[in-house]
Formats: structure tokens, sequence, C-alpha cells
């Protein structure tokens, strides 16, 4: 049975994972046969955003212990998993992926990675095992492809500001409507724009399940050659 | 446009809405072009569960504040909405239904309902406007049907317990399988299992599409009679 790890970053666009996102791809994911290991950093959340104000609350949040909302119950600790463990990686989006997974969110360019993910991400790559990006996802795989001194084709939707700040690390950037997805043949890379550019749940469903389509197109690849 | 009112109640399966049922419940709604308006009562959840240990956590959390993460932003008051503007009402499940909504998670057939909850779904029954509970929620239409004086026909899964006390506060229990729904023709009321027999969020996805659709179906013939 192919498995599939989902790393989340938290349970809220604005300080965790994107619950749309993250709760689209576990369907999909599920929906196509597929064994799916959640997990997250077992860290604090950068801060955490009231959704209802959209200003910071004087609070501390586990971004382990509030992905387990996302997954209905525990998550790993991605500092544990090997990826000797998975078939390929899906990262959604939220700002958590910009905030707790990497600091790109506040850095720009500067980002740097927790050392988990870095760990996980870059053992992927070795491996040459397949990994999606959702919305601001894309931040964090630049960071590790940056930190190898490495590039990588991305789509992150089409704010100026995030397209410069990844260009600076060394990304070729992609542009993508929100229904498709970018494939980075050579770094098994698959990018969609999700709610970067997503007016509605409906949009980012349709990049969500493309781009676990074409992830698993990858993965089957991998295993006809094996 | 159809209007379709989502009563939310927190955000995570053990102390508020139930995460994949909102979604699917958003992303069937949104997908028959309907118009959403999430809702959620501004009170304090009755308790907050850390969904890694699924122990009791020491905070308080505002079940409207923790909706509006699923929303992806602000989400209205639902004591200030009235059946006037909306053609149909959604409750998603989680425990969050039977702890927030109403107290049927500790009371049982004895129930108390949250008066703002009880003021909207009263309004839809005597306008005769449809509305659908997935999971547990049917607990919350249960209860506010008895305080009617009334019976309802409702599904909430197979486990013995809950239907016992759906059965002493007057409802008519029909099972369901996991994919299928029940409609009560008369009160105008959709239930489905979700989660409370779903092994995964293929049949949960399953269920509440086929939830949305009988819904919409109860509206469309409303839009038919005018």
């Amino acid at each position: 049975m192919v498995r599939v790890g989902v790393l989340l970053s938290g349970c809220g666009v604005y300080d965790g994972a994107e619950i749309h996102e993250s709760v689209l791809t576990l369907l999909a994911l599920e929906r196509a046969g597929v064994e799916v290991v959640c997990m997250a950093p077992d860290i604090d959340q950068r801060h955490v955003i009231d959704h209802q104000t959209g200003d910071p609350a004087p609070e501390t949040r586990n971004v382990r212990v509030e992905s387990a909302r996302i997954a209905r119950g525990p998550v790993r600790d991605v500092a544990e998993v090997g990826a000797d463990e998975l078939d390929a990686l899906v990262l959604p989006g939220g700002f958590g992926a910009a905030k707790n997974l990497c600091s790109f969110a506040v850095d720009g360019a500067d980002s740097v990675v927790d050392p988990g993910v870095a760990r996980l991400m870059g053992a992927m790559l070795d491996a040459g095992k397949p990994q999606a990006v959702a919305c601001i996802a894309p931040a964090v795989m630049a960071t590790v492809v940056r930190d190898r001194g490495e590039s990588v084709e991305l789509t992150i939707g089409n704010e100026p500001g995030a397209i410069a700040a990844l260009e600076a690390m060394g990304v070729r950037h992609v542009t993508c409507d929100v229904r498709s997805v970018h494939v980075d043949r050579e770094r098994r890379v698959v990018s969609t724009p999700a709610y970067m550019l997503a007016a509605n749940v409906c949009e980012a469903a349709d990049g969500i399940e493309a781009m676990v389509r074409e992830l698993l197109a990858l993965v089957g690849a991998d295993a006809r050659t094996r």
C-alpha cells in the first residue's frame, strides 16, 4: 500500500495549517486508496491569531497538538518520521507553513526552516521521492532547497512580494492558474496555488485534487520502475 | 441565490465542530452554487480537549472565535441570524454540537439547548424551511423539537446509548448506513450518520454530499412552489 505523509502546521489559516486545504488533501489521498500518515513539529506556534478579529491573541498553542484537530487524533512528531517510511510527502498551506515550519512569513528570503522538517524533506529529495506543496508551503520547500545549495521550480500564486522572495532564494517561479499545478520533474516536486489564488473552497479543491493526482502519478511511476 | 446557514460549534471533533464534516459541507454547498452563511454561538466552549492526548486542557476558548478557523474569517453570532435570511440550515457534527450547542453529551435526554440556537432552529421549523443535521448534531434537533412538544424522525448512527437518549426525547430513530440519509418530510429535516459511523473521510464525504443533495432538493421544491 502506498503511504503518503501529510505535514501539518497547526489548525487555522492565519497561524496554522489551512483547514480546507488539509481536509481536501486527506480526502483526495484516501479516495485514491492511499495510507495517510499525519505529522507536525512538536513546537509552539509562532503566535495565535483570533480568526474572528484577525488580531494576535495572548495565548500559546502547540503546533502538533493543534494539528491533531485536523487529523481527528494523534499525529506523529515530524522529527521522528523517516523518509524510508513514506512514498511521498504533502504540505498543505496556511500561514502555519510560513510561520511554524519555517520563518518565511517574517524573514522572507532569509527564511529559517525547522530542523525536523528540513531533515525529512531533505531525505525525501535525497531519495528522489515525490513531494507536493500547496499555497504558501512552497516557501518551506524553497528554504530547504536553498539550504542545500540547489534550485527548484515552484508556483506560489501571483503575489509579487512572495514571488520575489522565492526568486531571491534561487527558485524558478512558474505562474499557474488556481486549478492547475506545476511539476518540477527533476526534483519531483508538485506545487499548486490553492488559497494563494482561490476565491472559494471549490477552486481550492480543484487545485488540491490536481496536486494529489500528479503526486500519485509520480509515485506510480516509481512503483513501475522498482 | 439560495442562502444556506452553516451552524458551527467550535473547531475540532472532541470539543467543537467536526472539521472534516464542516469542510465537506462547505464544499458540497459551494459546489452546488449556494451562498453560505457561517455562524456560531458567542459563548465559551464547555471545555477544551487536547486532541493529541484526548485529555481536557486547562484553557478557555470561545465557540465563535474557534469556528472562524473553519470559516477562514468572521462568522455571524447565531443569536443575530433570522430564519428570514436563510433558505436552509445545516449543522455539521462533532462533540461541539452536543457540548456547546446543547448539553446532550453530559445530560442525555435532559439536554438543554443554547437559546440562540433554539430560537433560529425553531423559527426554521415554524417557517417550514429545511434543515440538515450530521453525526451527533441530530441531538440538537431532538432537544429543540422536544422543547416544542413535538416529534421528529432522525438517524444518529448505531450507538445504543445515543439512540435510547434520542428516543427518550420522543424522536423516532431510523437506522441509516454511513453513505445514506434519512429525510423527515413533515418536519423537513435531513440527517446522516457521518462520523458516528464513518471509518474514514471518504465515507464521511459520501454521507455529507448525500445530505446536502437532499437538503437542496427540499429547497428546490420550495422554490418551485413559491
